[in-house]
């Protein structure tokens, strides 16, 4: 029997006492002097942050958009990207796909199936039929943006004059579909005052939060919040990437460093 | 000075007197015996469906998802679709992108500026700075998810419980972000009893409307509704692409007869 995927997000977080997710969002433009600006090195340096960091990050997230800018070449990498972690972490689709069902089947297919990859985050503004065909394999999982790290995200997510705010009506949806316990929420960092009433409508569903680091959010809250009544892993990219003289020790360096704070949180 | 692209979307129905958008959705499940399934030869169909048609229809909208499916090799195809129509005619990204603004721009440069698409579609769930990037140059496009054709599409944005409906939201948003006149609203065809009021306060901006043929929209209300203050474009996919025995010239057919049908309304 197939195991789903977010006991398999579990087991890796506690096999690994770690909650880290490294976000994978390489930019030529921050790569230090002393990294060749050439698509090849591009590829190293992926493959390297894995390397070094798969001992204890158990979670790696590719920022789709990082790589299609490279065109089809690009969308290659992002192929590679199961064969670089070799089932030692778990793997995140950060693609933030989203249509009717006949075509969210074959996103998933692309980047579920063929892709392998572990899980993939979705927009939930076309309703349940979109988000479906996601979850169809329990083993392969679905984080559903609920409430996000940008500046704009309240207009839309959570509006004065609603009466249920919208992100709210998302978790509870992500609840009433999640009976294969694969589906989880983009709760981002930054919204540290909503975290704790969120959690009390979305107990189990495990959490990607984003926007520590360089959006400002806050980990200690992020963590503590999110770990109550599930899993919840933060999402750090920029802060490890170019950390310090952007060599690989000091990006190892780094992901220690939010490694050690998140241990000590929990 | 460069054109707006809902100038030039304009411009291109007016000058083709026609309203039809044919979606590039190909499946090879879909094809006739007599045509291979092959990789290759989904290419041809692509580029035979183009080269057909190109003389009266306006614009085509592939679906990522069909060629996402097929992985780098489906991307690939996808960066050649602008020398297919090679400007004879407007190419509309169906990709449903959305993040925040970081990785929207990077999204934005891969579609619009690299691979040379005219429009995107875009999800506006993460709110207006996820839109924004998408809007900076005006020669380019984006069609905002506003009120979609599948059967889930309400409980998120016409929900009984809001007191202004998300949908109605997203439409304010997108006239107010709409300074450099590049913005169009996604409405499904379905939803035929809202669009009366929906023309209303989207005074100006085009529509893309899909759902009409396999998904039983109303093609006449869509066109009127549309068309009135404004541009309504309406995409067909599966009606086209497969009709009849499959063949090219049944595929022009069914182009040609969406065509009649449009002009006898407009």
């Amino acid at each position: 029997m197939s195991i789903s995927f977010n006991q398999k997000l579990e087991d890796i977080c506690n096999k690994k006492n770690n909650r880290l997710c490294i976000g994978l969002d390489p930019d030529m433009a921050c790569f230090p002097t002393t990294r060749e600006k050439t698509f090849q090195s591009l590829e190293n340096f992926i493959k390297e942050i894995i390397s070094e960091t798969i001992e204890f990050c158990p979670i790696y997230k590719p920022n789709f958009a990082f790589f299609e800018r490279y065109g089809s070449k690009g969308f290659q990498l992002l192929e590679k990207i199961k064969e670089f972690t070799d089932d030692r972490a778990l793997i995140i689709a950060d693609a933030k796909r989203a249509d009717i069902g006949n075509t969210a089947s074959k996103y998933a297919y692309a980047i579920l199936d063929s892709m392998g990859y572990d899980a993939i985050t979705i927009s939930p503004y076309m309703g349940r039929d979109s988000i479906e065909p996601f979850i169809k394999n329990k083993s392969k999982g679905a984080f559903i943006l609920c409430l996000t790290s940008n500046p704009g995200a309240l207009e839309i997510q959570n509006n004065n004059d609603d009466k249920i705010p919208v992100y709210q009506r998302v978790a509870k949806i992500a609840c009433e579909l999640n009976i294969n316990n694969n589906i989880g929420l983009v709760v981002g960092a930054t919204q540290s005052k909503l975290m704790s009433n969120l959690r009390d409508i979305s107990i189990g569903l495990p959490w990607l939060i984003p926007g520590v680091g360089v959006q400002g959010g806050n980990l200690e809250t992020s963590i503590e919040n999110s770990n109550r009544l599930g899993i919840g892993i933060v999402n750090v990219s920029r802060s490890i990437l170019y950390a310090e003289d952007g060599s690989i020790q000091s990006i190892v360096n780094s992901a220690l460093k939010y490694t050690k704070k998140i241990r000590s949180i929990l």
